[in-house]
């Protein structure tokens, strides 16, 4: 098959492949797994797909595939988080990237086709979309060997179709791993969406008030660090234990009607749409910051609040000021999308190179089996625990031995 | 029946009293719940037996299930911990209580008889030992509708029994409810081990490097509040996953071999056996600290550090000092059982008071059911639900409304 | 001279003298500094006498000073922290110890002229009672070659005597060394004020409300401690600077009228008087907790609370209940006094290590200089930093060397 | 006076504007001060020159001076920090700016002329250069009725004036005011050095060991930030209160010999020059980062490391990579310049609107009085607390009134 392509411009690839050369230097696992895979010659001929946030670290997670002697189909599981010049660094290297930063729904519809058109071994997913276009068109899937599918969201739509009878190819729930869940929700969002607020806003959050909706995985990685950098820290639940244990960790809980008019700083974390809402926006202070740290831009009731309000300017690189009727301005960032990624760099480099390990495996693990049955699987115990052994050793992080056998009871 | 008891000394009942009034003010939860079932009518005529560590707030729940109107039966699960004072308090109340601090292994196993010959409508099991006997003496249990099981280690007893199909009564597991394992662990072990260590040594937390073997609920308790108190806190697991965790926590994290040479204080929180060895402490810096936290006192290796040391002295309460041939030292306090406990306090308050409401509308839902089948049943989720709910109340804590019913999802 | 001492019951030596042991196992620089001076003879026919909390650390300083070969004089800087077993110890042990618990005022003053009436070489005072004793019988002030003082307070009246012209002998701050103020106050308070109040009350303190009054090094201590153990932390200051420093560093900041209806826990550390008075009291939730970590006991209005209370009673050791006409209830800890010395241990003892050490070294200084005016001096900075680089040796801390001279500039 | 300035593209004005307007939002006690002094006048016709980093902060102090009725001179202090679109906005509002983003020395030293060359009344100062200047060439200060300075180093070339007796003009430490040392070091510099090193790295932080080179109000800020984000600490000292105090706080203190081979990110933070030299980074871990906190960019070794690399490249904006001959490598943020304005925002916007109302209000103080002595002055007692107060108002925190008098003793 001949080289293919579609990225905004190719010339942009210098630029692109300097962001993915600093990425390859800190995914030391992931470099590590890839040179035992190189040796056994597992992914020589196949053809791997990946519908995925287009930007670095993802990048370089598709070098490797290549590397190790796939053929590499990859388009952007979000149009707004494509970075044009990594994609251009990918075409370069001869992968077939069809993405363009701010592609509208039909071209990215077409860029979703164009990457399964090659009938794939194996199918890494974010969200389920080319899972869904698989089974709409079982065409495409005539060589599927499995779907690795990374996100939360992706897997409740597998689930779904489980419930519901109708899935039809062998699928791996990566975001359940223990190696995954644990690390990208706290420690990555955590930290990168506080890199992220302090960088668009200039603003000290040392004094102020940090109202976090929700205590979650997310949200207490949110919490956790707000406190870190000095705040005050209100937590807005809807589960009495969680919201417990959030007190019982030194934060104050109350309802969101509560806490509106006491924060600085807004940050939502439900996973559900519409937590904060224009009855609430109403109450806070002059002033406010509004932001998400969820997957989904939604938690935030965004076009209420444009349509409310008697005007909208961007005054600041993603930063809108929303004036009301009654004089009352708040600061919304990235347009309510998740701060991290859309205002900021996304996870940290390190806390990428487990969750891309793990997808490696993975599809290294696809590739060595049989699977054909249309179910929802786990990723091996014996693959989760490879890859957070493989991060202590490039962690230099020693452990006692279980001489009892007691992770086995 | 006539009123039978068998205590130390009856007069000290005043103070005992005393420690068992205070609980009663701070146990909210407790006395709501009491309100509501004094009602009902539910504990009227009933007999109920409770194997429970006896000391103030465990006395409180019987005085409550009395106050209720049930015969209670009451006698401790641990000699070590029974306080002599309270026990002549529950006595003076009309209650038949049958526990001596310090009684040995015959006299115990003669007051679990005594208890139980009642024949009780509900059993309070702490460990398991009550549960045992009345499998051994199916007679005791004629009236039997139900065992409410405190601790892990019961549950694990029960878990066995069920395997093997032989458990013959219902039985309930009262340590798994989300409202009970999430608290005591970690906020209340947590607080309660450093109050031990610090009252009973008078040393500085402050720029010491703390030890922690074990990073379940209850090492995280203890190393969070290390932190806070200003140490420089290690920690070692067997897990890798927790390691991870540990050490993305802040903590360090290296295997109990290199850790023994440098901790001032060793606080275990495993549940396994013999995790802190001769051969470590033989390592150790001189005059290090030994503590426990775990349920039971043989996660050091006691018995080896007796029989190796050269002399064995109590320099203080709870405190010894054991020195070895090559004149190097250690100080193991409370000889290494659950310091928390054993060497001061026990839980907080208002944490048991979470507990012991569990505890009492389970046997009030045991009341007012009609289990007969030997199987063990998890606390139903509305009992749950409603005792975390009202501890909120009594906390004043409000939160928001799950209007999508995202909990029941 | 005879024997001569004063103490409740010798017979409890015993008792005291394990107290006393385990303190110089830990007092290391103490000990170091003993061994040096022992050889120097400085202190071989000299007469020294404190005036100090006597309590078992204290009580070894005295040992050790008649280790030197000084016939050392002692008595109580506080009726109320005199222990009696830690007396007989010193009285058995040969040392001229003048001191009862609960000693009444006039028995504390005959005390006083006890200990001084054999005319020392240098005195140890705590508070200035001493000091103010010998300007009005400057019979007894024969031999003085100084007097080192302990506390802030002590050092403020000498100040006062400075300004009008009347001190008469040389006087030593050892207040002031930057080896003392660092230490004990933020991190010997910080962290002995919460073993005693959770000690003393058996309650949680994660989820509590803790208002600290005053922002000084004492209230920062007690102030990150209280957040270490996971409370919600509310300062009140007078001090607008020291007030955006507790915002900055996360707390929240508002007067004491808004605090008092929200504060589970009370503590007060201003060195002022009457901080916390009635109409704030009244003002707070039925339950609360009140104390002190100040130096003196008059920062909550007692006199005042009792007065309007309808009644008083203990109801645990250490603490009070107070009753209001309206039915509402607050409870009293150690009646107000410094709660970490009346209800508690005191300051750790390696804290206290640092402190003795400097007044070891200054009495050495005093006895191998000839200081006659009235003056107050600071210690000597070689000294201050002599003990504080002990310090760094028993503990096993390096580092780096000044090759610059920076620290001379 | 015609308008005359000097920038980069006067074309970039709005971009620049843009950015002033963020500013100008959350500078609120500036803004207060500006209305009030607008009314009395103080400012018309007056000449102010200001030689200070020149960015949307310090060109918002420039634009109120101008709206206040004076005439406005404006260079920047370093040009590495010059912002051209910021300088383009101020020439666009007639302010006359003579700065060049990169201008070499003999351009800066005109520029340095240009805004003197009017006479101006009052001069803010950032490091002494125009003082500098002015007593070379006393002409240009005929009308001078005082310099403030800005910064540490300013203030202690004027302090080196006064010991020689060769001051000629009226100065204000406006450095020293307590409301000025008390924020910007430690949570300014705190925060945003964590935002740059994490937004120009994309790392993680928590989990990896980061040493930080001195432990002044600088160090403390960023060690407990980087505590805040869960990392590992260690603190490296020449002051043994100041490592004795890190050790109180949780963190590890060690020569920096011993934290070479330990760390993953290095700060540095003394004010002093090669505090990080060859010899310890050759003994650092491969990959390590290298970054400066302090004002200049002198404190790591950095001649001596490009000389004895064998590359150094630019793997990323800011960073360089530094390969030696043993193939070991180090990472280089911001070639060791000041990480947090040269790598990042420099400091949040409502930190600097504290120091820049103290400016202001300095300013406004010297306009109303009569200095004509060559002296050192602090700023007054009632402006640094006026600032304070005014802070806190825009902040809505109230604290207690002082009814003792306590802040005046």
């Amino acid at each position: 098959m001949n080289h293919d392509y579609c990225v905004k411009d190719i010339a942009l690839n210098a630029q692109g492949q300097q962001k993915i050369d600093w990425a390859a230097k800190w995914m030391k696992v992931l470099n590590r797994l890839a040179e035992r895979y190189e040796k056994d010659g597992s992914f020589k001929g196949k053809r791997v797909t990946l519908c995925i946030h287009l930007e670095a670290k993802t990048a370089y997670l598709a070098s490797v595939i290549k590397r190790l002697g796939a053929e590499v189909w990859i388009t952007s599981s979000n149009s707004m988080s494509t970075k044009d010049d990594v994609c251009a660094a990918l075409a370069a290297q001869g992968i077939h990237v069809h993405a363009i930063h701010g592609a509208n729904r039909k071209t990215f519809n077409e860029f979703l086709v164009s990457v399964v058109a090659c009938k794939p071994h194996v199918v890494v997913d974010d969200g389920g979309d080319i899972c869904e276009l698989l089974h709409q068109n079982p065409g495409y899937a005539e060589n599927l060997m499995g779907i690795c599918e990374e996100t939360t969201t992706g897997v409740q739509r597998l689930k779904e179709k489980v419930k519901k009878g109708i899935l039809k190819y062998p699928a791996f729930a990566i975001n359940d791993a223990q190696s995954k869940y644990l690390y990208d929700n706290r420690y990555g969002t955590g930290q990168s969406t506080w890199t992220a607020i302090t960088h668009l806003t200039n603003m000290t959050i040392a004094g102020r008030v940090v109202v976090i909706v929700g205590y979650g995985w997310v949200g207490r990685g949110v919490a956790v660090r707000a406190a870190g950098l000095g705040a005050e820290v209100i937590i807005t639940e809807i589960n009495p234990w969680k919201a417990m244990e959030a007190r019982m960790d030194g934060f104050q809980v109350m309802p969101i009607e509560d806490a509106a008019p006491r924060g600085d700083f807004f940050v939502t974390a439900t996973g559900e749409d519409d937590v904060i809402r224009l009855e609430h926006v109403e109450n806070m202070k002059d002033g406010a910051f509004l932001s998400n740290a969820g997957h989904f831009g939604y938690e935030i009731a965004v076009p209420d609040l444009y349509s409310k309000a008697i005007s909208v300017n961007t005054v600041r690189e993603n930063i809108e000021e929303i004036i009301f009727a009654n004089g009352k301005k708040v600061y919304l960032l990235s347009k309510g999308d998740i701060i991290n990624i859309a205002g900021g760099l996304g996870h940290p480099v390190e806390i990428l190179d487990i969750s891309f390990s793990l997808q490696l495996a993975s599809i290294h693990h696809v590739l060595n089996s049989r699977y054909t049955e249309g179910k929802l699987y786990n990723v091996p115990a014996e693959i989760d625990e490879m890859v957070i052994r493989e991060k202590m050793l490039v962690e230099n992080i020693r452990i006692d031995e279980d001489r009892k056998g007691v992770l086995k009871r």
